[in-house]
């Protein structure tokens, strides 16, 4: 099996191991509260929010825009959608605090138990978009047991760069295919399948809610196609 | 007290945390026995191979030698000094495994302990010229409970080059005083103190055994002085 040779395995984090969306929901709804708005849909609220994501980014990945932190791209989206759900009102310390919500996202039900058995045989590690303070704070926070992080501060570039992964490769100092690329996100493993790395594709059809429009199931034959980081243990004889 | 604003703790590895010397002696040990040798000096062995550890650094900290990677280095002496033990019999197979002695090297028994306590309420990392894999698996071995890793390779550059502590602070997004460097070795001290950062000093009289010439005490007034990593968790209230 072409994943007999793997060593290391690398994670995307948010959507893939973290649920950003409830966790970013209950964190708004909190502050909607204190605000005494009644009304105020957290939910909505962190899909807008998440929806400045992509596009942030973008202009970073195609270099029209200089090297970005992601807390700066967070921090623009969040100051743009505050006044559509009547939080225009909150002061620089509460949007800074809220800004940092994305630190301390919740992983999905079943990542710590897949990781914690992954771990065992493999080095874990996310490959993410994330600042390297954010990741170590949200695995921190939760417990996720990664022996190394991967930030995108390190890379000063965001996943799908080709460099990201190339990057990854390089410090691990291993060859392409003794890395393997986790995520619920097609692109993000046709991007890391063309640097070498196996894949495996974790179906999380619910990550956006009524918004998903893509990542519904597996558009390619990736090494492994599981529901979750449990069942990459279970193929990977964790 | 100046380390009230601390958020990060950054360790060096080698002798601060870890206590090479015992533990290369006695992998080393192990290999002579397989190989019949039994006059062999493991602890000798081991500071003899220590010994090519900075002049091999040197030519690529003054830009004489481009980026090379730890293990390279540790190889090169190795094989430098495998005859004057009587181990030049090892094949390519016997010296890349004792070469990777380096990944399993032992903490000093405070070590742990120490950072357990400062781990709930610090980011705490290394800070170290060891590469990512070496590092990562180190720490998975023996437990060592780093929420990340700074290793060389991200940096491309070894201690005491400014760049190192530079990138390190730039990577976790902190006011240099917000970081703070513990190491067992004055002059690394000295190099984080250049760049606005905390110190903490960490008494390891033992670590060289006879060949050791310096480092018996703190030559500055660092932040903290003490004789263990239980003695930073104290300073520091954790």
């Amino acid at each position: 099996m072409s994943v007999h040779n793997v060593k290391a395995i690398v994670f995307d984090t948010f959507g893939t191991i973290s649920d950003w969306r409830s966790s970013i929901a209950r964190e708004a709804q909190i502050v909607a509260k204190s605000k005494g708005l009644n009304d105020f849909d957290g939910d909505a609220f962190a899909r807008a929010w998440r929806a400045g994501y992509r596009p942030g980014m973008a202009p970073v990945i195609s270099g029209e825009r200089e090297w970005t932190p992601i807390d700066t791209i967070h921090r623009e989206r969040l100051d743009e959608i505050l006044p559509q759900f009547g939080l225009d009102m909150l002061d620089e310390a509460e949007r800074d605090r809220l800004n940092r919500a994305w630190h301390r996202i919740n992983p999905w039900p079943d990542s710590i138990p897949g990781l914690l058995r992954l771990k065992k045989k493999f080095l874990i590690a996310p490959l993410s978009n994330g600042s390297l303070t954010l990741l170590a704070s949200m695995a921190k926070r939760a417990g996720i047991p990664w022996d190394f992080v991967f930030s995108s501060d390190m890379h000063k570039a965001y996943k799908r760069d080709p460099r990201v992964y190339q990057n990854a490769i390089a410090l691990l100092g291993m060859a392409p295919g003794e890395v393997m690329m986790g995520a619920a996100h097609n692109d993000d493993l046709e991007a890391a399948r063309a640097e070498g790395m196996r894949t495996a594709y974790i179906n999380r059809p619910t990550e956006y809610g009524p918004d998903q429009v893509k990542d519904f199931e597996a558009t390619s034959d990736w090494d492994i196609i599981v529901d979750d980081v449990e069942g990459i243990a279970d193929v990977m004889g964790c």
